[in-house]
């Protein structure tokens, strides 16, 4: 904690305004103007957990600063390896939870239509497009299943998944158009109102862009939404991509990261301000019912509240829903193993699109 | 960041683990189990905010470490000193806000009926009780015009603020039986299902706190409560006390401190766990519909996260908020001057209300 030498009132009079009197701060000269520097801390595990959870947090590896490739065929390279992983983990998705799924292409773009062990009866009629995560460079091919069976498997639905052009070959708004098409593909045959559009991270980014996207071409939109910690402001990094670092694996979003490179490669020369790239500028009135969840610790739940703050404050009927002690996409830990907090997640999901879905 | 000597993978695993399967954690060994060490670091102020909200966050200070007096005396003697603030802050409040108010017994307890200048004219026949923050020990007499007024004020509502009794004389129970001898007396001549109850910080920990009490008596519930970044669990420090210690002016939950020694004085020689003290721990179902705010620098944003995820957990209507950016009780900065993301917290407030109070 920094303090400056201009704290010449008594201590009892700062702690007043600090703890009973925030309005009267402004008597006060600033000691710094608006930067905090925070001291080296140690934070214990989160209270408040399942022991199932509770073992993910002890589990959690924090990885070191992770630079991002400098040419196109270092990115390709990258791709590959983390796709080897993620695919491996999307079949295994399949199989521990008895979901099957056929690779088929809808409207020309290569899609995945994951079917699970029990569709829920009284949503026979209902259909999921998804819009999978993986920091819009990653999180293609089989990868997609890891979210797609979690959606598939936990509510009982059939989720179509959209397999987008990624970059670094295929930059903004590749994904969105491929997103996009396959929508008007499944509406077709399908009320967009029985319909829902989803994705976690960057594919509730590419969620939201392309909710937007239906909204400004006039389309018939999803019935409902779900965007799970969602990155939704690209130009700016939020406040917890700051607070955070360190306590999420995800990695902090500094100049010269991986991070912030995967942005660079999707984004290409548009204007990161563009609401399809950062959908929490979007003219919002008139979106679908939406919910969102996010984490305490995690790095985009500034992003994710910034959006929620965005759609209430346009009449959307939108709904917030943050887990203790949770990291960017934990909600999704009980994919190979029981976590209740997952669990809940899935039932508040089940929840909010059995009230919105037509 | 600290990192073992026992990462013997590859970095690129490890990141591929980090970034896109989370699940997959538990195949490498643990670093730490749970407890994470940060170093020094600098935040910026957060983007996004409206520009009155960057100036009370540029006008933030941290105060220093400030221990809890050791006897009554010194206890009383901080509690008045305190107060003088709070109070001056309360008449300023209703003076601008153009709010009368009229001190007077109700059940032979000390409270504030604040009447605002114009009463919304839907709401003619509702009342909210109000049981006033700062830490069970402080807020009392005029300082609970504070919040009162926000709330009278923002929504055009009359409110009945509970001057509860208070430590270090008067411990737990006292502050939850006057609100609730208060709470039964207004309600003999007024539907409950009309009447809301709202608290911010201790005052919301109250406020949750005589709900369930009423519960337990088998009395008439509110129609509605909103609990502001309430305290939620004073046995355990949840997670946001330590990861936003240094960025909220409330000062860390630790041994020896203030805020410990304010839960001390109120709980006495009461076990911690009990409902009534720590409201995460209460039967909530049947819990009336419920609306919390909080921010994502808020000290309290995991006792509030963590009491609505038991809410909804026991099916109970509960809405949460969480403003980026903000620390605790941020959400009334607009008491005596504008700040929009404060009048979009009155207008959700208006909103939910207005939907749940019969």
């Amino acid at each position: 904690m920094k303090l400056g030498k201009t704290l010449a009132v008594p201590v009892s009079v700062a702690l007043t305004i600090a703890v009973v009197a925030p309005s009267l701060s402004q008597e006060l000269p600033p000691i710094f103007p608006g930067v905090t520097t925070l001291g080296e801390r140690t934070i214990p595990a989160p209270v408040g957990l399942s022991p199932e959870m509770l073992e993910v947090v002890k589990e959690r590896q924090i990885p070191p600063f992770i630079p991002g490739p400098e040419t196109t065929e270092a990115w390709l390279e990258f791709q590959a390896l983390f796709d080897v992983a993620g695919e491996k983990l999307g079949r295994a998705a399949a199989a521990h939870n008895g979901a099957s799924y056929e690779v088929t292409e809808i409207a020309g773009v290569r899609t995945y239509v994951v079917t699970p062990n029990e569709i829920n009866e009284r949503w026979g009629d209902r259909v999921f497009i998804h819009t999978h995560g993986g920091a819009w460079v990653f999180g293609g091919g089989d990868s997609a299943l890891r979210e797609a069976v979690w959606m598939a498997s936990g509510l009982g639905v059939k989720v179509v998944s959209v397999d987008y052009r990624r970059p670094p070959l295929h930059p903004f708004p590749a994904a969105i158009d491929d997103a996009v098409v396959v929508w008007q593909e499944v509406t077709q045959n399908q009320d967009a109102s029985k319909t829902a559009l989803f994705g976690t991270s960057a594919g509730g980014n590419i969620a939201l862009a392309t909710t937007l996207k239906l909204k400004a071409m006039g389309a018939p939109l999803p019935g409902a939404v779900f965007a799970g910690t969602p990155a939704t402001d690209v130009e700016n990094v939020s406040d917890t991509w700051h607070t955070m670092a360190g306590l999420d694996p995800l990695g902090a979003r500094e100049e010269g990261s991986m991070i912030a490179g995967t942005i660079e490669q999707y984004a290409g020369n548009a204007d990161l301000s563009d609401p399809l790239l950062s959908p929490v500028n979007g003219d919002l009135v008139g979106f679908p019912p939406t919910i969102l969840i996010s984490g305490t610790r995690d790095l985009l739940l500034s992003d994710t509240v910034r959006m929620h703050r965005a759609l209430r404050k346009s009449g959307v009927e939108a709904d917030l829903h943050v887990y203790d002690g949770q990291v960017h996409g934990d909600y999704m830990q009980n994919l190979l193993r029981p976590v209740p907090e997952a669990a809940d997640a899935q039932r508040e999901l089940y929840e909010f699109f059995d009230a919105h879905l037509e």
